[in-house]
């Protein structure tokens, strides 16, 4: 029996930040050695909401940051194979094979599609954000993905990836795997500002790149309770940012039940509860430093590891589309034509 | 001054009929010396509405029989390239990268959509369906297709296709054509049923190759006045199909008005008029038999004709595909990537 292949990646929007690794990365860390694993950089996605010219000049730079970022966290690149979407056309090919096999009422019913052009700005949802959930059945399936690590956001566009599945292994044979979805119960993580997810967009994120002392400054600045004017007012834990951050990242949980018994009881003050999630959330980032200074140290790294990843999975991308092509009886039918060109040709020349 | 480049085609569902020679094919046949002529056998657009294996397994025999009929029209195989549309697996990437430059809503307004969807039975519209215009723009773009003639069913795709054009040289540079279209002023034509449009499926239709017994057969079956149980009852003339299609193909204008005027008096069997028009119709045929003999006498003539236009084809929309990689810079995402690795491996082995 072979490993199975698990698909996981995001969009080159950016560095990743606290957000990311609680949503998403730290669950990949964890799953990626017992897999095949594959990690997109998913330029093609990003184009359903960016895609001016000057977000696409962003798209090398934000994907050698990305893939460092996900190794620095813990992802091991001898395991790992990580591709550039945009520069594997055949992926277009087979999202543009897939678009029958699923309904527009079908589409209107993933939750996320809806969300991502408000988030965008967009009153009227472009015709390639709607089949959003389309190009990642070809994201998935063009690698023949078994297991997708799923969070509360993607797991309706894994559903909608499941059924194409199924539909073309019903029209035209055995072709694909129907990819299983690994859920994870990853809480959403709160904004340093407290006023909503943590977004590099919103600016209240903390980048997993940021030096030590930027990760102290952003801490200090972070929103607590409104209502404590001074350290002697009882405060709220609940809710608040500061101590939801501790409760994720400071693993001394006694010293984190300590301060929050305190700042009930309005016995410390918010300098000391943000010094010690400062000094926790940079104890937690010491290790990403250290494995991030060496992986830039060898320059070029993860270019190449771009690279050979995109030239791997174009190999095996193509693969897929040739079986796609031949179970649905395209490659048939134009073998046909020529096939009845040449026998005409060769009769011709033997009369 | 380079002569313009026109793209015209067809979904390969089966043998035209004349219902189609009047709608489209007289048209063509008459600008296609004007232009650099591209007939497209639009088979993924056939996936639309029909995707089983049985519909595919048609497309290379009606491909064959449909540009047979567009040649024994009258179409100059030396003046016009016939390609085979999923053959070219490059117009799904740009249909992809399309995607994002039109909206749901702008697409939902086209009325044609919500017709194919209706005529193919289907209550939830397929997301490629929706799309059909996106691909459409594909189509003609890919070819950089100057000219399109349109009759009043498809003038709203092709007005997506320049908005697409538009679109896309606003945002990433001039690389495509807006391409005019040339409407002409063609009836539907009726079916041998008088009960709407002249249609295959319908079992209505005169097919362009039907030899003269089987239109002679077809025409003296023909639905004509219902009032009219005999020779001396004065009868309609007006949405009568039979007269409808004397007007159409029968050149005498002295004998179809004779017969009209003989009709309303009641003084005229329908046997009489349907005989004319069956003389008439094979009169029609006749020179397009002639042609049609010619042709499939030169076993392999089609199909060598469709394998070159497509490889002929391939080439040019590849060329296209290099433009517009380029023009919205993810040619140059990858690439950038791609140095970087160079660059560090050069120094590396010059350190």
């Amino acid at each position: 029996m072979s490993v199975a292949r698990m698909l996981t990646g995001d969009r080159p929007t950016g560095r990743l930040h606290l957000g990311h690794y609680v949503g998403s990365i730290a669950n990949r860390v964890a799953l990626h050695r017992r897999y095949e694993s594959y990690f997109i950089i998913a330029d093609l996605h990003m184009l359903t909401t960016r895609h001016r010219r000057e977000d696409i000049a962003q798209v090398s730079r934000n994907a050698r940051e990305m893939v460092t970022d996900v190794l620095a966290c813990g992802v091991d690149p001898a395991r790992a194979t990580f591709y550039l979407q945009s520069a594997i056309p055949e992926v277009g090919d087979l999202n543009t094979l897939f678009q029958n096999l699923v309904t527009v009422p079908r589409l209107e019913r993933v939750p996320s599609v809806r969300e991502m052009a408000r988030d965008a700005g967009r009153a009227e949802i472009p015709y390639g954000l709607l089949g959003y959930p389309v190009l990642q059945a070809a994201d998935i399936l063009c690698v023949k993905a078994q297991v997708v690590p799923v969070g509360k956001d993607n797991a309706a566009h894994v559903e909608v990836t499941r059924e194409i599945a199924r539909r073309f292994n019903h029209l035209y044979g055995e072709v694909f795997p129907v990819p299983e979805m690994i859920a994870s119960d990853t809480p959403t993580l709160v904004g340093t500002d407290g006023q909503g997810k943590m977004s590099k967009s919103r600016g209240n994120a903390i980048a997993i790149a940021d030096d030590a002392a930027t990760v102290r400054r952003k801490v200090m600045a972070m929103y607590t309770d409104p209502n404590r004017v001074r350290a002697d007012v009882p405060g709220t834990v609940e809710g608040n940012p500061v101590f939801a951050y501790h409760d994720v990242f400071n693993p001394d949980r006694a010293a984190v039940g300590e301060l929050k018994a305190r700042y009930r009881a309005g016995r410390v003050g918010d300098v000391e509860v943000k010094e010690a999630l400062a000094a926790a959330l940079n104890r937690f980032l010491d290790p990403i430093r250290e494995r991030r200074a060496r992986i830039e140290a060898d320059a070029g790294l993860v270019d190449q590891l771009i690279v050979d990843g995109t030239e791997r999975t174009r190999e095996q991308v193509r693969r897929t589309v040739v079986e796609v092509r031949r179970a649905m009886g395209l490659t048939g039918a134009y073998q046909q034509v020529r096939r009845r060109a040449e026998r005409a040709r060769k009769a011709a020349a033997t009369a």
